[in-house]
């Protein structure tokens, strides 16, 4: 269901419109730059997984699983320009999340490609009661009574463009084309730049998260369904390879790759060409400078490919200029408005 | 073009038709089970490479590259079967193969994933001159006098299906549903076992090498434009995950993975499993007959996936009673009286 | 030189004590549970790179590379026990720290493993001048004017005791003994625990650094001499596998491994298995909590063994108990009595 | 037992002289240039697992595994001179062999650093018959009546030298020094090249195989104590990297690594190098020939580092000049003399 309003456009999928790609689906929705998008976005079971008897691998059926809602056509995208999307904000929209072990699936297990001839650990399910007023989850042991109250801490798991080449993705994959990164920090605040590889860019969404560790472990955060509100921009005529972040204080470019060092290597490539460009020092003076002032938050260390960042402050970061024409400070004052 | 002939179907892809995915392709030719079909397979670049001076970077567009032949849609192929696809030649279609190092690809440099600071690797093309008659290959150095002739020894490099999950891959990629394997052993005599993902099957093939060394180190085999004939039959009600192969003595399991270690695990799990249910033995007992019978020819070290194979021959299998109900067998005489 | 005062005991090497290997060395100094232990330590480059035109490959020589303070034999130290080191204060002991590229080595070049026929790198230096009233390190391009100061923040680099299995192992190397595990967290306040291989454990320490990013991408942090104190005591009749770190409000695993991933596999397995026995939950909710709740600091991805951490705070761990039956808060008292 | 015979030096070690590791161990025997050196070695249980009731955890005891014989001190051997070993036969000294599987250890399983939470695969012996008249080695499964004879294939598992940098390894480490290699092709007929790094080299080795597949996937060989009769000599000024082998046929350079790929790039980077030095093609026409000629055998997939070979056939190297200054082909001789 798409509603065009004064400020915004509202877009709630019927559960048939949900997809499971990145490419090869037609969009549901036309926007242009500038555009403030609220979007729902079901959880990566779809909704199907609401407690303990629930099993994923009995109530969901492969491969509909983690659904994006989109893919949304961005009217001046063009190959070879950027897609920039701020998260306005990331709304829990139920009052709970699940969690899951997930058969042959995760960072401490063997899996379907770490494969070995154990048998799978135990399935079972995790339910978070989520306090939007306090900002807490509340996490409540399945065998003894311990519990504990962790920061609520909302962020989208999944989201991406259009791949290149004809490809196209199952939204499980994290990919040069986004999809499912998984990190923290895709949270309300943060612009995301996106390649745009197709004619409208076919933006998509989903997999929320009420909060996550670093890696995603067990291969499941706190997966909730989300009213998710976007402002999007087209960059004409910029380039961008790999996913990059920007936040009011610092700069992140994303890596996916398998082995783990792959997608350090990549995040750290790409984010040192990216520094060197905005303040002009040479590549090796920034590979210095990165090393000593630079973060590596990981993503996931449980999907098809893994996901680490390269980030850095761009106050460590001596003549930088804003990049992408700062388009960040931009969208973030238009949300500020919109709000 | 397409002729259908009465002992077999006879395809040459325009330039337009050839294809850069499996899935996401309408199919050119339908076939159904017994059908021999003779193929004519472009090189990996388009033919557009024919000596020292047409550089890939320069004469190849991306994506441009690894173009296939197909889809085939294969009549009575619904998911859950088993498409088997019998190797019967493998013809050379030219008097030369090619050869090259393409910048950041290959497995002795720094690619797009192991991304390093470091420049690439000078780009270059080495010519092969093809003697059908004496089997041989030669290779011309191209900074000095050296040559030799390597024995000809012609394989398919890409072979594959269209994925499940509503994927489509870029041919460059090998992965569960075939694609840019990579392995000498796809060679004639050989039948290949892919599960079928989609109404069709939609076999694609092409990237055929006059040779190659295990792991195609420089990326880049002796690459040549071929004549390859196939048989093919669906194998109704099996299913196969991994892409199986079949000689005359001999079983072989594909993994695609990284790291390398992944593409051995999957591979020698699938061959664990398979030889399990066809011998009566045990996991256990399997896992170590493996362990000391086995061989894990490398496929590839330089594609978006590496490739590992897990092989046995059957004499040391004992009690093994023949794979897919006896189709190796079946075709392999199809396959001569044919001839 | 060693001299034994009223509550501490001081130990200056001389330049040919210095050591560069855990185990295979006698020790320098005895020390007994609660002695306080003030230790010069020289920078990874033997204080011989001083200024830009120092190349760490001219001016140091293979294997005389990391040098560290030590070994210390702790009394009452036995195999099976645990060794918990205090960290009281880490004081750079010079006005400069010195960082470099270092040929075929680093995670953004090719190197001794990754080994590819790329050139290496450019060596450079660069050298960093240490405020420590400001609290601030001032990087200084090399090419252009661009300086900036980052927060001074002192770790050691590398610390360990003895190996196992009658290993010696170059300090260069981090392992389960501990050694070169280039992680910031090991800084001023954090205890660290080391299993005991080896009677007296045979504690050695060094490469401090001023500062450096999650990884030490270029594979030098901003490296200092220090002189750091230390408290001891052994843990009788508790074993420890991989070092674990505990702070006032968090414990970390440390795992040391190639590929990344499993470092990262190793350190959350230890830390599941650390907070699932001092909080009486199961594996699997320990293991969701955990993937929740848990960071994934990166140590060093350029090391012989590339270095994550699993860490956790002790808030999120419902029916926490002391570890090692309070060692950290009975040192930390100590520690701030001796200051 | 040291017997000096007009022809050979005879060592048999007393249990209490096995080593565990390469360095950190005082020789056991002194020889020079040109001296048959035949040497009892143990299997890798140290002859404590005879029977399917041995469980290898069981009947030994950490860190007492994998045993070698010697080390034997090479008079004349400095660092940065070669040790040629040429090896002229290798004797079952038992009518068995046997394997197993032990707890986390193999390629198929979660291990101590691939960690997961699943519980161990199960502990098993198998008993192999070796047949030594009619060459083969029987399988028997454990579960049901499965049983074939494979070909007797006895190679070396384990040899090396003094590591470099005063390290200490245990022998079930491979890496630049040799140790634990695990690859068919160390077996009577080839020479093989290790860099010396301290005075008297300090060779030792053991853990031969009655034979083994591709990457030893249970983590165990066909393990059998030996005879194995070795020639040395010294090649004086002539360093080495990592260990290469020679035959009558072909050259090969060992790769030890984790992840896999990197003990492939190792290999084939320092088989590109030997090759383009002993034929004066350019190291990208090298590169280019062993993509083409080379093959790629997998050592071992289990050890603490991994294993792949680079290897190329001589005859397929235009130009190629003797190796070492033609030591293999002069040990070769030697052998067949003192046979």
């Amino acid at each position: 269901m798409t509603t065009h309003e004064a400020d915004r456009i509202r877009y709630r999928p019927a559960r048939d419109e949900l997809a499971y790609t990145f490419g090869g689906r037609m969009p549901v929705v036309h926007v242009r730059s500038g555009d403030v998008l609220e979007v729902f976005t079901e959880d990566c079971f779809g909704g199907r997984v609401r407690g303990p008897a629930d099993l994923p691998s009995q109530v969901c059926q492969m491969p509909y699983l983690n659904p994006v809602s989109g893919p949304f056509f961005v009217e001046d995208a063009e190959p070879g320009d950027t897609l920039a999307v701020h998260i306005m904000s990331i709304e829990p929209a139920r009052e709970w999340g699940v969690s899951a072990t997930f058969p042959h699936f995760g960072a401490l297990t063997s899996t379907s490609h770490t494969a070995t001839l154990q048998p799978a650990l135990q399935e079972r399910v995790w339910m978070y009661g989520i306090d939007r007023k306090a900002g807490t989850v509340r996490f409540q042991a399945t065998e003894t009574d311990h519990s504990v109250d962790l920061p609520l801490a909302p962020m989208i798991g999944t989201i991406g463009v259009a791949p290149a080449a004809f490809e196209a993705r199952a939204t499980i994959v994290p990919d040069i084309h986004g999809g499912n990164l998984d990190t923290p920090l895709m949270q309300a605040g943060t612009t995301v730049y996106l390649g745009v590889n197709v004619h409208g860019a076919l933006l998509a969404l989903g997999d929320g998260h009420a909060r996550q560790g670093d890696g995603e472990a067990c291969g499941v955060g706190v997966e909730i369904a989300t009213v998710t509100t976007l402002a999007v921009e087209v960059v004409k005529g910029v380039s961008t390879g790999w996913p990059r972040l920007e936040t009011d204080t610092a700069i992140a470019s994303v890596g996916c790759a398998r082995p783990l060092e792959d997608a350090y290597r990549v995040a750290h490539t790409d984010l040192v060409g990216w520094a060197s460009e905005h303040t002009g020092m040479d590549t090796l003076d920034t590979y210095q400078l990165v090393s000593q002032a630079g973060r590596a938050p990981v993503g996931n260390v449980c999907d098809p490919n893994y996901t680490v960042l390269a980030s850095v402050d761009t106050a460590a970061l001596p003549g930088w200029s804003p990049a992408y024409g700062g388009v960040h400070a931009r969208l973030r004052q238009h949300a500020t408005r919109s709000r």
